[in-house]
């Protein structure tokens, strides 16, 4: 794929180079991520940084990466302040956007809505969410964090070991991942879930047509014995006819302490889309692993600030030009990465 | 007028002088709003972009503005994230905003309030909506929009034919075009509107008192035959005493394509201040006429920009120093404007 | 106490030396925040603005602080677009967030939970206001007003005679500034409250014990006579069980234009933390003293800006650095500080 001046839009955009290149490009961005080095490439260049849904975590990670490379960022947060309320289409919101900025972030919560704006855009869109359907940028910073997590203990995509737990039927995290996953070799694919919530076939069909062993169980311990990733999910509650449907569901494969201990290897790397709900009963996740070297959550969520830096530098074609505009940070910065 | 460190509250301040001035250095804005050329001519200097009524289009237009010239922007969005609502005084509220920024971009609901709210600031305020009252950088939009898209036709305001169409009782966007239109000369002006919803007989005789021809109607085919611009216009549902009330009036002047095609001159230009509403049986301009190239309705929320741009630069007293502070753009940049 | 890279959560974290520091720096601030000078000391640091609880007024001050110093700011400023809805710990969300920005300023409606997400941070953190309990910087901004004010008479903290007017109660602002009191000597502090709003004793006890002292009555005339500072609050009527029992205490101490000139000495400083309700009958502090010289209320917003820009500058250590990255202002800027 050509990324500069395109969309980005779906994971099935990428094939294996393209991933490859925008993890080389997350590379080179964590100096400048992890405060060690400044660069102004995009001094002047402006983020229209659109969530026509809530999503505190994205939308300041998006924002933050374009500031990163020197960027302006101008926001919005909420459906009612825009002008869909009086029956603007979203062809006249693209069109008018899109005359304000250089790239735009969307969240919108129906599916298919970003593609739409993306059409009548005049400038490059990035998908952030669109309801239960893509959310591309999600599914690089995990892929991208399996690697390096898996680099850390001499191993690869290519053959690893990875368990999905939780609510695979309508965890958007998931489904992208797996799209993803097709692209490599010789991955074991163990899922666990509660028998409603399994894995769509088409999701299991496409893995095992790429090669892969695809396991299926709804018995945790089964799944997490030989694992490299466990990926945890929660229950998408917002998907379920009531709320009392979507209890039924939460924290009955409860990753924690005991668990882990028991059954994993020493080394299997615990992973989660987040936000994970730590309310009693309902966590999938427990917090007595937070103290575990193996929990690479945070470190997901910095690995999307330098997946969403690259993003931002692919698709504006500035990845040759950063490090000359650098300079050291002279700044206080918390050894924190 | 003396734009350095003055308010912007009323299209009454300009004479036909100012609009000018404000039109040519809207002129100078075109390479930087077009991403050929970046200023940091603001660097450092603070925008407080103050909406405590919602609207996306015109508060990230503002905010763009400023970005553009190398400002930062401070953002309120909600009067109920506000001090207002506790009982606050727009006085108190100006002191305390006004020393926080070197120029405030001010919308609320209440009709005199941005004009209350200047008379406390101890910076310049931008009137960018008070309820039903004033809007001047729309108006100056507009008629800016007019004089570029007539000047590709060889014709300029004065003597030109403009037809406005649809609620001109309650559309602010209307009422300060109007009385923009008193300082040209020689203009025929025709209205298209319910009996009910006819442009206030104050406009009407502004308008003769220039010398202007006016002509009424309510039948739409009559109106646009001859015209060198339509100015189509929404129906303001939130002045209206219920939803049905307003809904009597929707879309019963809906311009499309085909009575476009059998009524209007070749290049007559459509323009209407949006949003417009697409909904079926709601439209007052149909999304049929999207691709019909006078169509000037997205040109005008670019050229709002370049109006913004201007008129911070103009009342910061910047204009003579954006060049030197400019330099190429050096990322990609689509081909938009 | 060293402030490279600590978190600002309490004003018990001062010492005396510790405030005439924040003071020093803050005075040098002085011409940045005026926009005689601007600097780019922190250009390419990122805030994390975290408002979960709404403040115009403190989130926009802390903003322009940052951008006054070259950082860039991005921001929350709603519970209902966080995580936190969807069960996410403050521990999840601090993680998180802070892998995100430079340093995080933060206000939240709950005690204890500004405390609680530093803990989990990675970057430093400041106290924006937790429920009741802490707002450090705006103890600081009020000591430091007092302080200047005082100055310009001739007097210091020290020997000052200081009146605290109105919901001593649950007023965050004066429990906070009488416990920086306490670390200056020989203050007179009277305390004018309704009974059932007294300044609960073990403040009274502290003053007591650094060797001040304090007169209590209910009588405002009192309590005015002989004062070099008048603190006057708003009733915090978030903090009563109904608003008919907050509405008891509203306007009983009302200090207006004809009370002020009976009783009060001719230099008698008049502060107020903000915002004072204006409503007929609810007003603690008339807007007929809005022209009295001796009314520092929106002095002391300007100086909470100054404030801000001192802490961040002490936290991320550039205050030996913030004049070399400095130049003239170029743009038009209003008198009126």
């Amino acid at each position: 794929m050509d990324f500069v001046g395109n969309h980005i839009l779906s994971v099935s955009q990428f094939d294996r180079d393209d991933i490859e290149r925008v993890f080389e490009v997350a590379d080179m961005m964590r100096p400048y991520a992890h405060r060690e080095v400044v660069t102004r490439v995009l001094e002047g260049a402006i983020l229209g940084n659109m969530f026509f849904e809530p999503s505190t975590r994205t939308r300041v990670s998006f924002g933050c990466a374009f500031n990163l490379l020197g960027g302006e960022v101008r926001e919005t947060t909420e459906v009612r302040a825009s002008s869909l309320a009086k029956g603007e289409s979203l062809f006249d919101t693209a069109r008018v956007l899109s005359g304000y900025s250089d790239v735009i972030v969307m969240r919108h919560e129906l599916e298919g809505s970003v593609q739409q704006f993306a059409k009548a855009s005049r400038c490059p869109v990035l998908n952030a969410g669109d309801g239960a359907n893509e959310h591309p940028s999600q599914a690089l910073l995990d892929l991208y964090t399996i690697k390096r997590e898996l680099a850390t203990h001499g191993k690869t995509i290519d053959g690893m070991r990875i368990t999905l737990i939780g609510d695979l039927k309508y965890g958007r995290a998931v489904h992208s991942l797996v799209q993803m996953l097709t692209l490599y070799s010789n991955i074991r694919v163990s899922l666990i879930s509660a028998p409603e919530l399994a894995l769509p076939s088409r999701y299991i069909d496409a893995l095992r047509l790429s090669g892969h062993e695809v396991i299926e169980s709804d018995r945790l311990e089964d799944g997490i014995a030989q694992a490299d990733i466990l990926y945890v999910t929660r229950t998408q509650e917002e998907r379920f006819g009531s709320q009392a449907e979507a209890d039924k569901y939460k924290g009955i494969y409860k990753v924690n302490r005991n668990i882990y201990t028991e059954f994993c290897e020493p080394n299997t790397v615990i992973m989660h889309p987040l936000p994970r709900d730590s309310r009693e009963n309902a966590s999938d996740l427990d917090a007595d692993l937070n103290e575990n070297p193996n929990l690479a959550i945070f470190r997901q969520t910095d690995n999307g600030v330098l997946i969403r830096m690259a993003l931002f530098a692919l698709i504006l074609d500035v990845v040759g030009q950063i490090s000359r505009h650098s300079r050291k940070v002279n700044w206080y910065t918390a050894k924190r990465f």
